[in-house]
């Protein structure tokens, strides 16, 4: 029994941002599983089988890859943006912590990715410049209150704030409660970036602060980025302006 | 004046996590600036100037890609990682915005790339797999009782942590310091993974305790990952045992 697993970050969007690890990963499985959208950003090859499945259905995924994969093959799973980050390395290790022995036997790669925080942050500037934190808004996993406890911490402590998650058709408020939220610890002109499909034609990314951030349509192709105090713009004439935050801070606010 | 400035992440390592983006960047550079170290990783090619610098010349190196860009040429300083997390892009924003009025009229493009907490997760398993933040530990710009605050802010509302600039020459104490201020709120057995020039042949990934943690050596080409109390070793037979931060959380600790 010689098969294995990679678990391999296509970053967001079209192929800019995958790695050559990621490239030489997915050349060399002969099975490739993932949500359906992610998989046909891969060129199809006739010896490579593709199993496609719905957005939601990680565990099964996970678990039909290991089998595969338990049967001897090379088996890959594709994840959009890093694997490790709201995606599937985690659902496949909780797959092999419950699952069978010979699971456990099995070489698990995974391969990292460019994570749509980095690349919404990219397209502003600099606003992730000092110490940061990801959550996703997410409260199917996990309850809000654990939600509000972490905005808090993140806000008080003057970490930015990256949201992944933000919005589904099963979750719609869940976005403008975590801006007010932070919006007890910021000041209302704290920007805000909204990144929507980055790196596909369809890209956008907007600009705006705490206090008409409410007012911005998202949804789950979105990462929000909240600053802190200490963020700031840039205006800039017929561009648009570079977000930062400033790498030094001179004094702790109480 | 058409000149423009590419700061472009060439990921951790050496070019295995380099996307099509920062290979396409780095091609039509007519110059590169950088940090010696980065600059060796990238091919010399004789139609395209070098120019390397110290580690920690970073605003005179921005401000001298962002005067040869204004004279009209297409620059590109390269940057390990991920050039918005702790490296050049705060730096480039933060000589813009104090510097001369053409500079802002410069085509700025940041590319980002794999950073290292997302390498040495994805070596370890999915430590980041539930919401997670990155300190530098670094107090060369920001005092030291600020990190203390995040460290109990990040640790006390369940996220993990991945500390950047554990340890230098000048900063010997503060990784230790850290890892006990954690341990103010997390278990002894909390996993803690040691990630070392993760990319590169010397290599090495060292998964351990909170409570052993101080007592692993470290320097400024490790990266370390602290789980949560929720953070989870899967044993497995001649092979590492993977770690993992499960999605889902039943209830918020008080």
């Amino acid at each position: 029994m010689s098969g294995s697993l990679a678990i391999i970050g296509l970053g967001p969007g079209d192929d800019r941002y995958l790695t050559r690890e990621a490239e030489e990963a997915l050349a060399s499985a002969e099975a490739l599983y993932g949500y359906g959208r992610y998989l046909d950003r891969v060129p199809i090859r006739e010896d490579q089988a593709r199993h496609a499945s719905d957005n939601r259905e990680e565990g099964a995924r996970a678990k039909a890859a290991l089998n595969h994969a338990a049967q001897g093959a090379h088996v890959g799973i594709v994840s959009g943006g890093d694997p490790g980050v709201f995606a599937m390395a985690a659902s496949v290790c909780e797959e092999i912590a419950a699952g069978p022995e010979i699971w456990r036997a099995l070489g698990v790669r995974i391969v990292p990715g460019v994570t749509a925080m980095l690349a919404v942050a990219a397209r502003a500037g600099a606003p992730l410049g000092h110490d940061f934190c990801a959550i996703s808004l997410s409260d199917n996993l996990k309850p809000w209150e654990l939600v509000v406890k972490r905005l808090d911490a993140a806000a008080s402590a003057g970490f930015v704030v990256a949201l992944y998650n933000p919005v589904s058709r099963a979750r719609p408020w869940q976005l403008g409660d975590a801006l007010a939220r932070l919006g007890r610890h910021l000041p209302d002109a704290t920007p805000v970036i909204f990144g929507r499909a980055v790196g596909r034609d369809e890209e956008s990314v907007m600009v705006t602060s705490l206090a008409e951030a409410p007012g911005i349509a998202a949804d789950m192709a979105t990462l929000v980025i909240v600053g802190t105090a200490e963020t700031r713009l840039i205006p800039r004439k017929d561009r648009a302006p570079l977000v930062y935050t400033p790498r030094a801070v001179e004094k702790v606010v109480a």
